[in-house]
């Protein structure tokens, strides 16, 4: 039975592969929408050979221009077009994949409208978990995980209870800068940041994995997703990534997701579930190849963004939209040239300080408080 | 609900274990019935302990010794005993963990009595895969591995679908000479043999794992458990014995089952499946402890057990039913001092010569080609 998929993000590193896998299986998959920013040029090639019903772009400029090249096709735009496409009556599966907070009033409409919902977009559980998985559960609508991490954990859950899980285990490959002391952190460029060890990913997301943020904000995803306590989440370096993450269950049993580092598939996975699919482009892992997989303690005071996380995941409420707009203004400006990557961290610390927890918070009350932690970080630094 | 268990094997290492296991759960799990060899010191407290409603021995005489010993219990002895104790109206499940091929009939009549199976003697699906499968099948009952490298695929395949597994990938530590050349194999001895590095067992199967035949029975055993052939089965060195086995589907992820080498894990595994219960006098698995995992190609060449297990097993028909009793009446030999180390593989392989493979033999003809088996290597040996 074809699955009618509407992607968002779609020019994107994980938009980009989602394509590719739905390219793969013209007779599963097929494009319904696509939204993406601005990147006309990247978008159209994609636009003409999937021909989407519609596409979605950020602006009413990108829009008009869009128009000029493609006819017969409906162009809707900014965040009432996102939700047109994730609740169209013939979408079955919505691929989450924008960046930042935009991506979230669409997943709430597209849970309301019980669409099955692929998430990339980790800013959607992280500033509101609380509220996207009680429509969930209300709407009885599966979040399927497209992080590599997230997916581990879910397929080690497959078939399993709740109340059988002792603890997740995460994997953090440690980024660029796992090997350096943070004496040495102190010079570091925004080229040596982006030079990921072991995945090929977007440029906010390779910053947050050499600060560990990423790996922080994966702890909060993990915690909504799947319902388990921070007591209960345990981070653990391992340089390879062969292991994604791990399930320890109450009776000792570990299980665990291996592979290669590629994104196709996790993200067949969430398009598939519950059934699978051969995926011939990705390279099967070599276990005697890889020879060797390492495990190590992971150093809270090394990586203080994960040590963050952690504590404004424990303390909720509103707390996580202010870790994570922070951070995502404190990487801009440090993409931007205009801090150093320390004081990634120093901006973070300082915006949650000054923040009164609000518990339980909407999403008008979010999108204020990821609004003013921007404009607090981009004042304070300017 | 409480579960009765039949428990074959009860004073060798896994019945001990499984008693372990029972002893935990008081209110899940209840012994009905035991069997065990001669070993009357080693069963009576077993027996005053948990008091089982039926008692089976070997034979009369030890009928009559243990019946000295104890009131109110039946005791019944010999093949006749074990099936009546398979097949027993209370009874739930039957722990199958007999050595050797005795424990074949008790199997098929607990399979035609719909009682759930936990199987931890081999012999039971290297001899007679065909039957026992065909039987389970035809009386939709599940046969529930107890072996680590089984259970580790059996909970890999939790929620999954055969027709997505594209291998199953089982580890084997090497056994106690796995750093020794072959040349360095013509002078060990049996002490050498018996200190495996990671597992304590029975003397039988750490013969076996030293010789990789016990590797090589655990293929066969996979392909019947799991209807999988044998060129999707794959064996890796993996000295750390963590990962106890893979399953790699046809979308590429690899889910595997790592733990503490305890055979308690998967012996509660087969008890309380589909479920998991706490297994407080198990440790927790610590990969920062244990902080590397290797892994290396298996050589065929230095462990010919395992290249004859394989294509024995691929022969198929009597084949691998010769292959087990040769096997078995070698170590046996070995163990007694008449054979060396080395001998074990070279007696195999004569009687895998020798053998005029039947297809599809039935009961009585693997009865009789094991007994044949044996005899066949006794006479070459004095």
């Amino acid at each position: 039975m074809m699955k009618y998929i509407s992607l968002l993000g779609a020019t994107g590193s994980i938009g980009i592969q989602t394509l590719d896998v739905i390219r793969l299986h013209p007779h599963q998959f097929s494009l319904y929408a696509m939204a993406f920013g601005k990147n006309i040029d990247k978008a159209l090639p994609l636009i003409q050979e999937f021909k989407p019903s519609l596409v979605v772009v950020q602006d009413e400029d990108t829009k008009k221009k869009l128009q000029q090249e493609i006819d017969h096709t409906q162009i809707l735009c900014g965040g009432e077009g996102l939700i047109e496409a994730s609740v169209a009556d013939p979408v079955d599966v919505v691929v989450n994949a924008v960046m930042g907070s935009v991506g979230l009033p669409a997943t709430l409409k597209a849970i309301q409208a019980k669409k099955q919902i692929a998430i990339a977009n980790k800013e959607t559980l992280v500033t509101a978990g609380h509220l996207v998985m009680a429509e969930a559960k209300k709407h009885n609508v599966a979040l399927l995980p497209v992080d590599s991490e997230h997916s581990a954990i879910f397929q080690a859950l497959n078939g399993e209870q709740r109340k059988d899980i002792h603890k997740l285990i995460i994997t953090a490959s440690g980024g660029s800068f796992r090997d350096k002391t943070r004496e040495e952190l102190i010079g570091v460029t925004v080229d040596d940041a982006l030079n990921h060890p072991n995945w090929s990913m977007g440029a906010k997301i390779t910053i947050d994995s050499a600060s560990m943020m990423n790996k922080g904000l994966e702890v909060i995803e993990a915690h909504w997703l799947f319902d388990v306590p921070y007591e209960q989440i345990h981070v653990i370096l391992h340089r390879e990534s062969v292991i994604h993450s791990m399930v320890e269950f109450v009776d000792r049993n570990v299980i665990a997701q291996l592979g290669t580092p590629d994104m196709k598939v996790p993200i067949q996975y969430a398009l598939t579930y519950p059934g699978r699919k051969d995926l011939s482009i990705t390279q099967h892992l070599d276990l005697e190849e890889v020879a060797t997989l390492n495990f190590q303690k992971m150093d809270m005071e090394r990586f203080p963004c994960l040590r963050m996380a952690f504590e404004a995941g424990k303390e909720g409420g509103s707390m996580p939209a202010v870790l994570n707009a922070a951070n995502e203004e404190a990487v801009q400006q440090f993409l931007e040239g205009k801090i150093s990557f320390l004081d990634i961290e120093k901006y973070i610390e300082l915006a949650l300080e000054k923040h009164d927890k609000i518990h339980n918070p909407d999403l008008s009350t979010i999108i204020s408080i990821d609004e003013e932690t921007r404009r607090n970080v981009r004042f304070q630094i300017n």
